[in-house]
């Protein structure tokens, strides 16, 4: 009892809740959209936003302690990473990632413990309200656009690693399979002027994905091509592109998506698989781990996984050559050749 | 854009939420309590704990690349720290802390947006059904007794630092104000043979607080008072502490408080006053600036504060003295000589 150890550790993880819902407030609220313009003093930031006078000082000194602002004398400015990703204005913003956990994933996880005890999911399939993944996410236009441009925040950094890493020289067309309003393909095809594209998703997705891509001025490369990647055959490309696809579907399914893409690819092509995967030792990347319990509380089987789980599953479909790279800090890439 | 900068920090924050609730679920499952009795299995925990097998190994290791817990080979056991904390059959169990985060704090934390939007509490008094902070907390037997245990967790780790960094062997006498289940004395007391102390709050809280101590051997050195440390004189002791009390109000009331703690001591006699104190130049601190923030949303005025603006209403209450001494990682306390 003279010399306990320290609750810090403990403590600093249970405090998280607080720390997300701060920054989530800041996204929606336009703090670092607002910031992006300009240093401004904390009586100008609360008049902007139309926030009260009574905790701004709290709200904006916690995004500081957090490292998401900056604070010199009065004056509070973005860090250099919060102006690159969460002002709405920048075609990098991230932020609509988040605005949908806000919005969906904080409360759905204030049920994770009955996940953990049933199994199930705690989404719109638990109250019988939908049957399927994503009927609820696509149901109307509105709730379909956040949720598309959501995924454009969760793909974007991974996106832009990918465009740069992978050995696209060696290559002339490419489709995403899955790729909501096309972060991907419109990040690979800046990159590489040599290379033309396809988006391959379900109809519904056809005008948000074509609207997107065209603000880049990429249409004459970037086509969207409507289909099931259950049901249709998937577009023949030398490389096909899978991210965050595989971690919603039972490891059944995740063959079956695998063969599939093998059985589309010709001879020397690359299936590229990019998650939050998993370290092989399973007790490093939190954000992949944490991933897999999202899909729990989202989908009726999906799970993470780590790199040396999908490489297994790419040699038995038939992929002679894999490997893994890290994409950013959290993310990395599942490469497969035919 | 050849270079973006990393999204690692935006993500880590974002992620924090789900860490959380990862936690509060193990601590309300009961994980560090059954593997404080010795080392498990994955599957070992399953059955024990009623859980569904789905999830299981990313429950697991999730806890375990938070630093919760240890994985060696195929065994599951406590990391030394949330053995000492988290084991609900030890005396310096702190998870009743996060049960009632778990249970209150995170739902209430879904409306920080609104808080700051209208500067109003957001728990019972928002929607009418009480008028006062704590008369929801003390509204049955049983929420009291949460919100009480809840305390003692809340408390332990400053208590145990307060129990040995101040000089007590310069004084006969304290009094806590405000102790809840009597953490704090019982700590005191424990660590100190030669104090007596007494608890004052209101009188719902005696019959906890009287077996609380007396689960330590300790009736015959700590008494019960009952009384309002609005409406009541304060007791005469030598020494009294305020623990996470002041930022439960607004600056008149803390001064008051303040003033009247100086009124109640003796020459030569000491206020100790600890909380998540916010660090002096508000950059550092994240968990005191976000306990201010609970206080916007379970209070009319409350607030957090800097070791530096507790010293200057010390002293303009009458203090001739004082000084900050950190005591665990994120608390502190300041220290006023009458």
């Amino acid at each position: 009892m003279n010399t306990p150890p320290k609750a810090d550790r403990i403590e600093q993880v249970a405090f998280g809740f607080m720390a997300s819902k701060v920054l989530f407030c800041a996204i929606e609220f336009g703090v670092f959209t607002e910031l992006a313009k300009g240093p401004l003093r904390a009586e100008e930031i609360q008049a902007r936003l139309k926030l009260h006078r009574r905790s701004i000082h709290d709200f904006l000194d916690t995004l500081v302690a957090l490292g998401m602002l900056e604070h010199n004398g009065e004056w509070y400015s973005n860090s250099s990473d919060t102006d690159f990703y969460l002002d709405r204005n920048k075609p990098t913003y991230i932020g609509g990632f988040f605005e949908f956990w806000n919005a969906r994933e904080y409360p759905i996880f204030g049920s994770l413990g009955e996940g953990l005890t049933t199994g199930k999911p705690q989404n719109e399939i638990k109250t019988g309200t939908e049957r399927l993944e994503f009927e609820a996410l696509y149901a109307t236009p509105e709730r379909l656009r956040v949720f598309l441009r959501g995924m454009t925040g969760h793909s974007l950094p991974s996106a832009m690693a990918i465009a740069q890493k992978f050995p696209w020289s060696k290559y002339k067309s490419f489709a995403d399979i899955g790729p909501a309003e096309g972060c991907l393909p419109v990040q690979v095809a800046l990159a590489n002027p040599h290379l033309t594209g396809e988006g391959f998703d379900l109809p519904t997705v056809g005008p948000v994905f074509e609207e997107y891509v065209a603000s880049f001025g990429l249409r004459d490369r970037i086509r969207f091509r409507a289909g099931n990647f259950f049901t249709d055959p998937l577009p023949a490309a030398d490389v096909l592109v899978m991210g965050m696809i595989l971690h919603d579907w039972n490891l059944e399914t995740k063959r079956q998506l695998l063969t599939k893409a093998f059985d589309a690819l010709p001879k020397g092509g690359a299936l590229i698989v990019y998650e939050h995967l998993i370290d092989d030792g399973r007790r490093k990347n939190v954000a992949g781990l944490l991933m897999s319990l999202i899909m729990l509380l989202e989908t009726q089987g999906g799970f993470d996984y780590t790199g040396a789980d999908c490489c297994g599953w790419m040699h038995d479909a038939g992929f002679s050559e894999t490997y893994v790279e890290e994409l950013t800090g959290i993310e990395s890439m599942v490469v497969g050749i035919k």
